[in-house]
C-alpha cells in the first residue's frame, strides 16, 4: 500500500483541498475545509495528505486513528470519539466514491491515429478519435467523437460505435456491430461472432446455421476482459443502455439483456433469452435458452436459471433455480439426511417391534 | 427487425425466386413459385418479399396472417386456414434453414495478402490463402487452398492448416498444431498453449512438466470465441471430425473429443478425458480428467461429471453427474427436505408418547 | 502416437545415454547405462530408443514387453519378471518427469526485436530482450533479461517486467502492472483491466467506480490462455511467488492468492478474497469476495465457497462449500430421497392406522 501510495501521489498525482472535494461530491464539510488531498486511501491504512472513506461499521476504530486529513463520512454518522480529519458528510458513500475516484482517475486518452494502423478510406472517423498501433478499420465503420480504440483491435465493415467510446487493447468487433456512446469495452473482448446454430441431420453431422443478424449496444455499457458477445441468427442480440458486464461472459446469439442489468464474471445466457431491466446476476450463473426473466430479479452465484421468471424482484439459487430461501433451507437440511435416515431407521425397527408385540 | 430488415435488404441484398429457393432446398412448391425473396424473416416479424419458416407450432397463427412471400414448412403439415404466401414443403425445417441461410450470408473471403504481415519466407501458402493486416505466420507452417487468415493472428512454426478454413482475428495457434479442412475458428481462440502440468515438490513448490505434444483437429470442426484447447504433455490432444466447440470452452492436455460431439459454452474437459462420437453438453458443465464417456452421452447444463460413463446414450446432471431423471426426482424431493423433517420429528413424537402410554 | 515419435524424433531430436538421464535425475542405474534415448514415450505406447516412465500401478504389464529403452521408475519398485529396458530409479517419478521433458523441450527462444513494433522511447530493455511482430512497449516500462515477448501483446506504461519472463502472443497488460522473474503468461491473457465496481444510483443506473489500483505478480508465476486479472481498486491486487493459474480464470479486484497455490480452469476469486498458501482449487470452483481462505485448503471442482475456512488444510464440496465428507454423504442420500419419503408416507400410514386401531 504504501508502493501505491507513491504511486498514486507520483502517478495520479493532484492537489485539492478538502473543500473543493466537498463541492464536487455535494457534501457538507465538518472540520478544516482547507487541508490538502493527494490521493485516496483505505480506511484501514492511511496517510498523510490523502482522503479516504468509512461506509462499514466494522472499521470505525480506524477512524479515531487515521493519519489521513479527510474521510467521507454518511450524512447520519455520530461519531463516539473526537475524529482529527476533516469529515466530508454525502447521502451516500459509494456514490461519492465514485464521483472522488473519477477525478483521481487521469486515463490521459490518446487522441491520435497511430501510422502503424490500416484503416479503410470509406471508414468514417468523427473529431478526435483515436486509433493505436496495428489496429484495423475496415469500411463503412462509422466511429464517434472522443472516441479510442486501443492496440491490435479490430472493427470490421459497417461497424457503428458512438462517441467517447473507450475500445482497450485486442477487441474483435464484428462486421454490422453497433455500439452507443459512453461504452467502455475492455482487453480481448468479442463482439458479433456467429452464435452456435446448427441443424442436426440424420448421419449425425451438424450443418452450420449462418448467423445473419448483428449485436446492438446501447449507451454507457461496460464489458469486461475476454468476454463474448455472439450475433444474431436474424435480427440483433441487444444489450439495452447501462448494463455492466464482467469478465468472461457469454452473451449468446438473440440475447436481450434489459436496462441497468448486471452480471458478474463467468455467467452464461443460453439463445434467445430475455432479460428484464436492473436484474442481479451472481458469478458463474447459467441461464438456460428462450427464457424471459422479469425485471430485478437477483440471481446468487452459480446459480442455474431453467425456466422463465415472471414475478418482478425476487431471489434464486440452485440447479435448476429455486427461491433463494428455499434452497438455503434445503442445503441446510441436506447436510442433515444422513441422520435423517438414521432417524427413519429407527422408526422403522420401533414400528416393527411394536407391531411384532401387538402381533404376539 | 425493421432495421435487421433494411439491412438486410441493403448488405445481403440479393433476389431469388421462391421455385429457386424450392430447387435449392430440394423442398416442393405449393402456391406462386415467382414470388420475388430478398431476405429471410422470423415467423413472427414478417415483411414483403422475405422469407420465413414454422418448426414450432406455438407460431401457428402468425402464419395466417404472414406478410411474408414464402414460408418453409415440414412436409406433414396440414394449414388449418388459407395461407397467402407460397409453400415451400421439405422434410426437415431446421435443415433447411441451414441451407437457406447459407445463401443469405455473403462473407466475402479476403484472398489477398496484406503487405502488413510477417510471413515467413520458410512458410508454405497455397492457392487463395488469405493473410489480413499484423498477422504473423512462422516457418514451416502450411495453409491451404482458400483458407483465410483475419487481422493480428498468430500461426506458430510448423502449423498445418487444410483448405476452406476460417481462422477470425486475434486466434494464436502456437507451434506444430495441424487443422483439417472446413475448419471455422473464432476470435481470440488460443490452440496449443501448454498443459496444466505441474510436479509438486517436497518444499510445496511445483515443477513445471514442460509440454511436449500437440493439438491436432480435423476436419469440419468449428470453436466459438476466447475458446482454449491445450497441447499434449506427449501426444496430441485431439478434436474429431464435426466437433461444434461454443465460446470460452476449455480443453485440457492429451483430451479427445469424438465425431460430432457438440460442447455449449463455458464448459470445461480435464485432461486425458476421451470423450466418444454424437455426444452432447450443456453450458457449464466439468468433466474431470482420465474419464471415458460412451457415445451419445447426454449432459444437463452446468453438471459435474466426475467418473465415466460406460453406457451409451444416456443422460446426466447434478454434481456429480447422476441419471437424469434420478437428479430431476432428488432435486424435486430437496425442495421439500424441512417438510419431510418435521413430519419425521412428528413421527418421532407420536411413538414417544405412544411408547409412554404403552409403558403406563 | 506413431506420428508424435516421428515429430519428436524430427523436431525435439537430441541424443542421451541412460547414464546421462541418470545424472540429470540424480536417479541409480539398472541395467545398460550406454542405452541412445532421443524421445520420451508412454508407458502403454513404447518405441525403441525412447524413455518411458512408470508411475501408476495399472500399467505394470507395460513394463515387461516395453520397447523403450529405459524407464523411469520409483526407488521401492520391486519387479515381478524380467524387464528388458534400463532402469532408472529416482524418488519421485513425476519429478523427474518434469526434469526429464525439460530436457526434451526445447523451446528457442527469439532475443530479437522485429523492426514491426512501437516501442517508445522512454521503455527500458534489459539485455537479451526479444521483442516480435506488432507489439507495443508503451513509456515507462521495464523489461528483464532474457524476457521474449511475442506477437500482437501489449505492454502498457510503466508496466515493469522481471528476467526469463515468457509472453505469449496476443498478451495485454495494463498500465502500472508489475511481473516477477520466471513468469510464463499464456496467449490472450489480460492483466489489469478495471475491476468490477459500480456505484448503484437512485434511478438503477450504476456509476463506474475508477479502479486507481494495480496488479503485482510475484516471481515464478503461470498464467494460462485467455485468464483474467483485475486491477485493485486502490492498492494491488496480489498474485503470490509460484502460483499457477490455468486457462479462462478470473481473478477480481483486490485479491491476493498465496503462494504455491494451484488454481485449476475456468475458476473465479471474486474481489477482495485473500488465498492462502498451498491452495488447491479444482475447475469451475466460484470463491466469493472479501472471504479469506486458509492455507492448504482444497476445494473440489465446482464448490461455490460462500464464506471464510479458517482452518488449513481442509477439504470442502458443494454450492455453498461444506467439508468434502458431509457432501458427499449427503449427495448419496440425495439420491435416494424418493425412497425416503415413500418410507416416510408407510410410517405414517402405520402410525395412523395404528392409533385407528387403538382409537377403537
Amino acid at each position: 500500500m504504501k508502493e501505491f501510495f507513491a504511486q498514486a501521489t507520483k502517478q495520479h498525482y493532484m492537489q485539492l483541498t478538502a473543500q473543493e472535494i466537498a463541492n464536487i461530491l455535494k457534501g457538507k464539510i465538518e472540520g478544516d475545509p482547507n487541508s490538502i488531498i493527494t490521493a485516496p486511501s483505505k480506511i484501514d491504512e492511511t496517510y498523510p495528505k490523502t482522503i479516504t472513506f468509512y461506509a462499514n461499521a466494522k472499521f470505525e476504530d480506524y477512524l479515531y486513528e487515521t493519519k489521513a486529513a479527510a474521510i467521507i463520512v454518511a450524512d447520519d454518522f455520530v461519531p463516539k470519539k473526537k475524529i482529527s480529519a476533516t469529515l466530508i458528510r454525502v447521502p451516500d458513500v459509494y456514490v461519492a466514491i465514485a464521483f472522488l475516484f473519477e477525478q483521481f482517475s487521469q486515463k490521459k486518452k490518446k487522441y491520435s491515429i497511430s501510422p502503424h494502423t490500416v484503416i479503410d478510406e470509406a471508414a468514417d472517423l468523427a473529431e478526435n478519435v483515436g486509433v493505436d498501433h496495428f489496429s484495423v478499420i475496415e469500411k463503412g465503420a462509422k466511429i464517434g467523437n472522443n472516441t479510442t480504440i486501443a492496440t491490435n483491435v479490430f472493427i470490421g465493415e459497417g461497424v457503428i460505435i458512438g462517441d467517447n467510446v473507450t475500445i482497450y487493447s485486442g477487441v474483435k468487433i464484428y462486421p454490422s456491430t453497433s455500439i452507443g456512446n459512453n461504452c467502455i469495452i475492455h482487453s480481448n473482448v468479442v463482439i458479433g461472432s456467429d452464435g452456435f446454430g446448427f441443424a442436426p441431420q440424420e448421419d449425425g453431422r451438424y450443418k452450420k446455421i449462418h448467423q445473419l443478424g448483428s449485436v446492438r449496444i446501447e449507451d454507457d455499457v461496460e464489458i469486461g476482459s475476454n468476454t463474448t458477445i455472439d450475433r444474431g441468427t436474424m435480427g440483433p442480440t441487444i444489450i439495452r443502455k447501462g448494463v455492466k458486464l464482467d469478465n468472461l461472459i457469454q452473451i449468446a446469439h438473440n440475447v436481450e439483456v434489459g436496462e441497468n442489468t448486471v452480471i458478474a464474471a463467468q455467467s452464461g445466457i443460453a439463445g434467445s433469452a430475455k432479460l428484464g431491466k436492473n436484474i442481479r446476476i451472481g458469478g458463474q450463473v447459467a441461464i438456460v435458452g428462450h427464457v424471459t426473466i422479469a425485471d430485478g430479479t437477483q440471481f446468487q452465484g452459480k446459480t442455474g436459471v431453467g425456466s422463465s421468471i415472471t414475478q418482478p424482484n425476487t431471489s434464486w439459487w440452485g440447479v435448476p433455480a429455486i427461491p433463494y430461501m428455499k434452497y438455503i433451507r434445503g442445503y441446510f437440511k441436506f447436510q442433515e439426511l444422513p441422520t435423517m435416515d438414521r432417524r427413519l431407521r429407527k422408526l422403522e425397527e420401533k414400528m416393527e417391534n411394536g407391531q411384532q408385540k401387538s402381533d404376539k
